[in-house]
C-alpha cells in the first residue's frame, strides 16, 4: 500500500477562490456583510480531482493521500483571526467533501486558523472538529503565521503548548508548513518553505520540547528543509550545544517526507536518515508541476526515486506505508477497520 | 595547492573583543566618549594563529586561506551607521595585521560596514580601502543587516547596485553571508546561515541579476545553503518560472563552498553540481569545533572528505586551488607574483 502523506487541494473549484475574493474586498471595505462560502457542486469537486490529484495518483500508482487544503493559500497573515477562521473552516470542509466522495483515496488533514498574534489556542477548536467530527487524522501547523516575518516564537516556547496538549490528547501530529510569503525576500516554494523546515529542526535541538510531550510528532515536509544535506553539521552542533544526541532528543519524534525532486537527493535522504523517519510524500499538485528533461518525468513524480532505491523491499514498504502509519494513529484505525 | 576560501578569524584577542564591548556601552550611554580600537600586540595575534587557524591548516594539509572578520559578529544590526564602520574597519585592519604576519597562509577578505536602512553605496569606500589599500581579494556581502528580520530588498533589487558596480570595477566576488540573529526563531550557524544561502540563490533564479552584471560573482557558502540536496527542485522552479536554464541563468556567476560536514553530503554537491561552481572550503575555526563520533575526526575538517571524492585528480585540483584562482582574479594575481 502506498500512502502520500503530503498532498494539497491546489485544484479547488473556482467559487471556493470567489469567497476568497469577497473576504479580501471585505477587509479593505468593513460596511460590506461577511463574506460567506459560496455554494460548490459535487460535479465541480469530482472534476477538480479526478482531472487532477486522483488521475496522478493512479498514473504514479499511490493509494492513498493525505489530503489537506493548499499550503499557500492558508494566507495566515490576511485580515484577522474571524477572516483566517471563516477561510480555514471552509477549506476544511471541502477537504472533508473530497474524502467523502473519494474514501478510498484520500484522507484529511486540516488548516488551522491561526492568525498573527492570536493565541495558539484558539486554534484547538477546529483541531477538535476535524479530527472529532470530520475524521480528519492530522494537521498542518504554521511556524509563522505573518508570512515572513518570523515574529511569533520559536516551536519550542510554551506560547505553542496548549496546542500540543491537543495534539497529544487527540494523538494526531502536525506537519510543519508555512503559507504564502509576504516577504519579498523569501520566494515561498523556493525559499520560505524550505527555510522554514531548517528552522522547525534547529530549534528542536536547541530546545527541550519532546522531554515535556513525549509523544508529540512533527512531519518535516520538503525532505527536512536543508537539514539531511547538513546532517554532520546538525549532529556537531547538538554536541556543542550540548545537547543529547539527535536520535534520542529529536528523531523519536520528528519525521521527513521525501518531497525531494531529484534522485541524489533522495539517496541522501535515505543514506543518512533512519528509515523510520521517513514518510512517502510528493507535495503533489504543488510546487512543481514540469518534466524533468534529465529524465523525461515529473520532478514531483517521488514514487519512481523511492523505487530505484537500492534498499529492501521491506524498507521500501515502511517509507512507502508502515511509517504513515505509526506516526498517524488514526490513519491506520481507519486503515485497519477497512481490513487493511 | 590547495586554498581554503572559507575561514574567519573568530579567536581574536580578547582586546578586539573589549573594543567592542566599550561601542557596546556606548551605545547605551551617548554621553560617554567613543570608543577606540585597543592596542593589540602581534605576539597576542601570532598566538591566536599559531594555536588555532595555522595550527588547524597545517595539522589539515591546507596551504592558504581566504581569512575573513568572524562573520557572527560583524553584527550590522547594533547601533547606527557610525559604530557599524568603525568596528568593521577595526576587524578589517586586525585580518590585515594577521595577513602581514602570514602572507604565505592567510590573504585578506573583508567584512563591509553596512547597517539597517543605510543605503549599500556607503559600504564601497570600505571595500575599496580594504582591495586597494590593504590588498584583499574579496568581501562578505550580507543580505539581511537587520539580523534575521529580513527587511532589505532582495539581493537582485537595484539597492544593490552601486556596490555591485564596485565589486565588478575592483573586479572582486563576494560571499553571501549573514551575521548573528537577533530572531529567536533563527540560531545563527544552524538556522540563519543556511536560510541565507537558499534564499539567495532563489532570489536570483526569480531576478535577471547576471544579465545586467554578466561578471559578477558570488559565493553562496556552506555549501549552498539547501540548494543542492533540492536541486530538482531549482531546476524545476526556474521552469516553472520560466526562467532560462540554471547553468546559464546562474551558474555563470554563483558558487558553492564545501562547508557541509559530512561525507554524504560532499557526494552530493559534486554529484549535482558542475565541478567548476564547487571551492573548497572548512568554515574553520567556525560553527561546529567538534569530534565526528562516527568518523573520529573533526567535522569541519573537509578536506578529508574531497579527498574522499572519487573524482579525477583534476576535479580535486579545480575544488582545491583552480576555481579559487578563477573566481578571485586579485588572489591568482598575487599568487602568480609568488611565481605559484
Amino acid at each position: 500500500m502506498i500512502i502520500d502523506c503530503h498532498g494539497h487541494y491546489t485544484t479547488a473549484p473556482e467559487p471556493h477562490q470567489k469567497f476568497r475574493e469577497a473576504q479580501l474586498v471585505r477587509i479593505k471595505d468593513s460596511t460590506l456583510p461577511a463574506a460567506t462560502p459560496v455554494r460548490i457542486g459535487d460535479d465541480e469537486i469530482r472534476e477538480s480531482i479526478e482531472t487532477n490529484q486522483l488521475r496522478l495518483q493512479r498514473e504514479r500508482g499511490a493509494d492513498l493521500t493525505l489530503f489537506s487544503p493548499r499550503a499557500s493559500a492558508m494566507g495566515h497573515h490576511v485580515g484577522d483571526e474571524s477572516v483566517s477562521l471563516a477561510w480555514t473552516r471552509a477549506c476544511n470542509d471541502l477537504v472533508k467533501r473530497v474524502v467523502d466522495l473519494y474514501p478510498q483515496n484520500f484522507v484529511g488533514v486540516c488548516q488551522l486558523p491561526q492568525s498573527p498574534g492570536v493565541p495558539i489556542a484558539h486554534s484547538v477548536h477546529e483541531l477538535t472538529r476535524c479530527v472529532r467530527d470530520l475524521g480528519f487524522v492530522g494537521c498542518n501547523l504554521n511556524p509563522d503565521p505573518s508570512g515572513g516575518h518570523w515574529n511569533s516564537p520559536p516551536l519550542t516556547d510554551r506560547h505553542w503548548y496548549p496546542f500540543y496538549e491537543a495534539m497529544v490528547e487527540l494523538d494526531v501530529p502536525a506537519m510543519i508548513h508555512v503559507s504564502a510569503s509576504c516577504n519579498a525576500n523569501f520566494h515561498a516554494t523556493g525559499a520560505h518553505y524550505i527555510n522554514a523546515d531548517t528552522t522547525a529542526f534547529m530549534q528542536f535541538i536547541q530546545g527541550d520540547l519532546f522531554r515535556d510531550f513525549p509523544t508529540l510528532r512533527f512531519i518535516i515536509p520538503h525532505g527536512g528543509g536543508a537539514v539531511p544535506y547538513h546532517w554532520g553539521r546538525y549532529r556537531g552542533l547538538a554536541d556543542m550545544l550540548e545537547r543529547p544526541p539527535l536520535d534520542s532528543h529529536v528523531m523519536r519524534n520528528v519525521f521527513f517526507d521525501t518531497c525531494v525532486y531529484h534522485q541524489p537527493g533522495i539517496d541522501l535522504l535515505v543514506d543518512v536518515i533512519d528509515i523510520d523517519n521517513i514518510l512517502f510524500g510528493s507535495e503533489m499538485l504543488g510546487a512543481v508541476r514540469g518534466i524533468d528533461p534529465q529524465t523525461g518525468h515529473y520532478f514531483d513524480d517521488t514514487r519512481r526515486y523511492i523505487d530505484s532505491l537500492p534498499v529492501s523491499a521491506e524498507a521500501k514498504r515502511q517509507i512507502f506505508e508502515l511509517n504513515a502509519r505509526r506516526v498517524f494513529p488514526r490513519l491506520d484505525a481507519l486503515l485497519k477497520a477497512r481490513g487493511l
